[in-house]
């Protein structure tokens, strides 16, 4: 853990420099737009730790998969999303001798991330070896307004006497991956330039033939001293220009860059270098302070959207805000052929692609925040993506247009190579089917059942049609070797939440297909003939809804978690001694497997997704038998716990579950933020507070609030859009508040009451849970 | 499959040249003397398809470990005896023009591996590019009469016309292995030069520090020619010498090349390069002819103990010679420090290392055809591992100094790296305490019980103590999360095969110490005293005994294979459609698991292993039901199957398991003989026909024999060595003779007759089973 982040309510503050942690600090400073982001990486030279990492959102590149032992089935590569251009980089030199904070004194320094505002701050005092001593307030925006451009200001102070700086701005193309499986280079240089002052610089990946060009604006200017434009270098996928100024004492050199970016994904690639240029004359108009105040009108819209407020902890306040705003840089749902990566734009690792998380902990965060669009293009992505996710389960053995999404993908293709999670893990076939059911209840678009919806609903009952098996011993179906949410098991038999969700797949696809019938024939009839759909292959799935087997222990009254699941040792977490823990660094894997320890929800994610179906009673009987089996080493685990322990009226435990999600990053409780933060747990602190403390969950399709108040609160206060009203539910310990801000009225029921508010009008409830 | 290779009762003869099986035939006519050995490699420059290779027993290098997914564990190399010195190498112009198989015409080829004589011969005409035509005859051997040095006679004769030769005879130590995880070169040169008319290199492996030394010496000679000594080239690890000959029409060139090579494992650093020269000179006295001669005798002395003679059927008879062949060549006993590796000296792949199919298939063919030493090395080879098998143990998680021997070692840590196999198919600690079992019945050596053997089945029972938890559910214990004999399932609970020789460890532990604690007594005081043996701990053991679960179908009257085996699909193997198989090239990884398709004896391995606790109806219901779903998938699956299926009668179903197995390198039938011979399984044949065929057993300390014919066969002979004696068992059509050709008279059983065969005595037996 590392707890020297300063609490603050709206800025995340760094007021010191620690060479050993930059990479953290770069981690968690890192800030992006939606189509490009960058990690916290010095514009000047820096010769400490660090990783390099500017990403583009959809530019990826098959990177040769590495195994051990080769299986059957594995894919070729695995896509990641890889470091791209560095447009910001500054070599200065000051009196002759190198800017590098590794190697100057270093007098003070400060970083902070103005995340109302959008806005990375810099500041720091150094002296030189020389005695010479300049201060430095460097400012960058990934314009949230213009996302295809950036910019930088970087403003150098003479603090002891005249200095003499040289100065070179460049803009490189010629950048690698530390991720790389076999060392190589991914890009190739096309060319590079200069028109007029800016510099150019274009490349292409290798086998994807992504290509990208970037135009670099550097303006240099001064209170006085004397500023010499120098020359030009271009090198192969780099070029630079050089300037020499002399500072005055007290004076501020003042240097400015402004970047355009643009790829083929979005323009054709003989237009690049044309749009580039337009980009940069389109922001011509806006000095830096203009851009700013840009930035922060974008940056106000989301957060009048989605902020949450929480009145009397500073610490929760600050955490929810960058989770929020972590979310927001990374995904703003404009192009369905985007996804949520699990480090988003903050590192190599998983960079870029796309897991279950995006269904099972994204989509809800997205859906009460956001227009309705930004979750339909989550669950187009993976529409566009069907053909893809057939050929995948063509290639497993599957047949009749059964469809295997992919573990880990970015272009719909599997890139994951781990033969108990590529081929097995398969219940992220549920929640892909579950997010379309999740986005018709919220927004009520039963027509993206019809357009989109049946298609992907149907390809996944084929395929768990064909993925359980008649058992002739139990005279049921069974589902064998898979591994379940819970992945501290591998190659199980009749996983509960695997056969629960494939049975409830089975069960809504046939209940939209019943519908269809009855109310969208001519959709329904072209469906039926298009995909060879037969009476017979619906009763099939009926037949398998109603003969799967669930594992299940009649003297607790709980489903089993697997087969054998009693057969373990069952011994409560807290009994472990706290040096074996976590269990996933202490522990070998074998030991871990046959273990009970759980490390995310696994029968209780089924609870959350399905609670309808199952009384408190019931709930609350695998509650208290799974949790205290539950190690929680993924980021994904507290957030669901902490949902079903607000609504088992469990405060604490939920408040204790808030907290572990909420500072994840902020306070590296994995000790692997260094290479990039957990994008999509952080949509789980907002369920954490939305779901579990609020209680809000739509029913009958109406919303339903129920709100608690953690007693570690003074109050709390969140804005959700549901189907075309904004609400502003504002809780304190004297009950709570629903304000309709819109103009549209919306149906809202409470523990108590059933109402319609109309359109800014306010509701007082004084009950709380 | 390929089936070229010539049927001849003593030779392999390949009569063709066929540039792309090279790499095959340099696998299958590979040769060696337990010391060292070569694939087939041709001495002349070759610019076609070959896998270099030449390697010493025990010299290996740990390649660092190359994995998708780390996992808690594993180990951080793979140690692998690699690549070394290449002393064979000619390089050769004939008028100016390089003697390169690829490229010139080739008129005849034949390579012949005389293995009654243990010679290596290679016959070719071929015309260069400006007409000239010359026959070459290369002879090679591994001497076993002096096993650091080898030779090679390479005879040159001009066929049209005066030619011109240029010749280049080196030794070259800077060699690389083709199977390096990282592309490390794995030696370092430390000195090359010459010394008189002899050159020699010297090197060290990196990172273990062996050092090797190989002196060469090169004779030239002709019948008429001018040779003419040129220059002798020295570079780093390389060493040279350049000859000049005319050679006319008819005329022969003959070269000799004769080295030792000698390695820091058997000699002091200092004096490598005097003991080199030494072996050098002790062979001096002796004329190449003079070298066969003593090679044949040596060979003949392994014949006389270990040949087996089919007769009418020379396919059969070829097949299991060069079986018995291949295994003299790969370990002869001498040295407990090596063992046998899956591919001998024939391949890098699994070159060298130990699994458990030593202690499995091997250990019953050394014991029956050598002294009761070399079967004794093989157990003392685990036995002086037994730290590091405990250090392995502790490093999972396990204490009380539990042993958990490697699946794959050189020097005893473990090398391998795929979680289902290196943590979970733990039942390699059975066969090895099996091995101490199987060893003593069949020598009668008890004292080694006392002397090393309990050591390694305490520690060895203390694992599977600790592997088992008791089953709260169950009310017995069991055994969760392993890999079974039968790779093709993955982490699963209760293998019956697992569970079985656990518990049988238990037992004979229990019933040695019983033993020791009554005729032993101050081995027994010392060993409870020395390894902190308490009463509890035996009682413990003897619990589990009583109380350990095995997975039962009551209505078959089946053991299963694991835990919910009967909810699999049980379609026999004959109803797979053949494009299917083999399953492992054409199914997912997930699909292989999820179906009952078995690799190789799993369930019947351990009625193989346990046969007495067995009736035969129960054999027969197992076999019955397992064999049908078995694919035979492992190159160690048909032996143990053909011996079963002869012991209840089947003799078709054994004889085709016999087919499978003798001639599985020879034909290539899992086309993957190119990478090197499956030395292990060779083992296997021989078993299939002397346990098998003859139903050779050790029962009640006697030896017993109950032959059958397969009626493909006139007849079949063989010799074993048990206790002292040499028998000649013949078998034919009218019964079998046992003829005693020692002066040792010996117990034997029959499956009628219980006798004491006097020294040179005869039985003849007219009854077949």
């Amino acid at each position: 853990m590392k707890t020297y982040i300063k609490h603050d309510p709206w800025q995340i503050i760094e007021d010191q420099f620690r060479p050993d942690h930059n990479e953290f600090s770069e981690s968690i400073f890192a800030i992006g737009n939606g189509r490009m982001g960058q990690r916290a990486n010095f514009e000047e030279y820096f010769s400490g730790k660090s990783l390099q990492g500017s990403y583009l959102a959809g530019i990826y590149y098959p990177d040769k998969t590495r195994v051990g032992w080769w299986k059957n089935g594995y894919p070729e590569y695995f896509a990641k999303v890889i470091n791209s251009f560095n447009w910001i980089g500054l070599d200065i030199l000051v009196n002759g001798q190198r800017l590098d904070l590794a190697k100057v004194n270093i007098r003070s320094f400060e970083r902070r991330l103005d995340m109302r505002h959008g806005v990375l701050q810099r500041s720091f005092v150094v002296q030189l070896p020389d005695g010479a001593e300049v201060k430095v307030d460097a400012t960058r925006m990934y314009h949230l307004f213009a996302s295809e451009t950036a910019s930088l200001q970087y403003k150098l102070q003479a603090l002891t006497g005249d200095i003499a700086i040289e100065l070179t701005s460049f803009l490189d193309a010629e950048v690698l991956n530390r991720d790389s499986n076999y060392d190589e280079k991914f890009w190739e240089s096309l060319a590079q330039g200069q028109q007029g002052d800016n510099l150019f610089v274009s490349s292409r990946t290798k086998k994807t033939g992504f290509e990208v060009c970037a135009e670099l604006e550097t303006l240099v200017t001064g209170a006085a001293g004397v500023i010499e434009v120098g020359q030009t270098i271009s090198e192969n996928g780099y070029m630079a220009q050089r300037y020499r100024a002399t500072v005055g004492r007290s004076q501020t050199l003042c240097i400015e860059k402004r970047v355009a970016i643009v790829t083929s994904e979005n323009h054709a690639v003989e237009k690049l270098k044309t749009v580039a240029t337009e980009r940069l004359t389109e922001l011509r108009a806006f000095d830096f302070d203009q851009l700013k105040e840009k930035q922060s009108k974008a940056w106000k819209a989301i957060w009048d959207e989605s902020d949450i407020e929480i009145l009397g902890d500073i610490a929760a306040q600050q955490a929810i805000r960058y989770n929020i705003f972590q979310l927001n840089q990374t995904y703003t749902g404009e192009d369905a052929r985007l996804n949520i990566g699990p480090k988003g734009f903050t590192g190599e690792k998983y960079g870029g692609v796309t897991y279950w998380d995006t269904e099972a902990y994204c989509i809800p965060f997205y859906l009460a925040t956001q227009s309705p669009e930004v979750a339909r293009n989550l669950l187009l992505y993976r529409y566009q993506q069907l053909d893809k996710a057939i050929e995948n389960a063509t290639k497993l053995g599957f047949g009749n247009g059964a469809a295997l999404f992919p573990m880990v993908t970015i272009n719909g293709e599997e890139c994951h190579n781990e033969w108990e999670i590529t081929f097995e893990e398969i219940h992220r076939n549920g929640a892909i089917a579950f997010a379309i059911y999740n986005y018709v209840r919220y927004t009520g678009d039963t027509d993206y059942i019809w357009s989109h919806g049946l298609d992907v609903l149907i390809a996944i009952s084929r395929f768990w049609a064909q993925r359980v098996n008649w058992s002739a011993d139990k005279q049921q179906f069974v589902m064998l070797g898979v591994t379940g949410p819970n992945e501290y098991e591998n190659n199980v038999n009749n996983n509960w939440y695997t056969n629960r969700i494939a049975s409830w797949c089975l069960e809504y696809t046939l209940a939209c297909l019943r519908n269809a019938e009855r109310s969208q024939s001519a959709i329904f009839a072209s469906l039926v003939d298009r995909l060879k759909l037969t009476a017979e292959e619906q009763n099939h799935w009926q037949h398998i809804i109603d003969n799967l087997y669930f594992p299940y222990d009649e003297k607790r009254k709980i489903f089993l978690q697997q087969d054998g699941f009693l057969d373990k040792e069952l011994i409560p977490v807290q009994e472990l001694d706290p040096l074996q823990r976590p269990i996933n660094q202490k522990w070998s894997w074998d030991r871990i497997l046959r273990s009970c320890y759980i490390k995310q929800a696994d029968v209780l994610q089924g609870f959350y997704f399905l609670e309808e179906h199952f009384g408190d009673d019931t709930l609350a009987r695998h509650f208290d038998f799974y949790e205290p089996l539950t190690v929680h080493e993924s980021s994904l685990s507290p957030c669901v716990h902490a949902i079903l322990a607000a609504k088992l009226g469990k405060t604490a435990k939920a408040y204790e579950f808030y907290l572990r999600t909420a500072r994840l990053d902020l306070d590296d409780y994995n000790n692997d933020t260094d290479d990039g933060l957990h994008i999509t747990s952080m949509a789980g602190t907002w369920m954490t507070i939305v779901e579990g403390f609020a209680g809000m969950r739509v029913k009958d399709g109406q919303l339903y609030l129920n709100p608690m108040l953690p007693p570690e609160w003074e109050g709390y206060k969140f804005r959700i859009l549901f189907r075309g009203a904004t609400l502003l539910i504002a809780v304190d310990a004297d009950g709570y508040t629903i304000e309709n801000i819109s103009d549209t009225s919306v149906h809202i029921q409470t523990a108590t009451e059933d109402f319609v508010l109309a359109g800014q009008d306010r509701k007082q409830v004084s009950q709380l849970r």
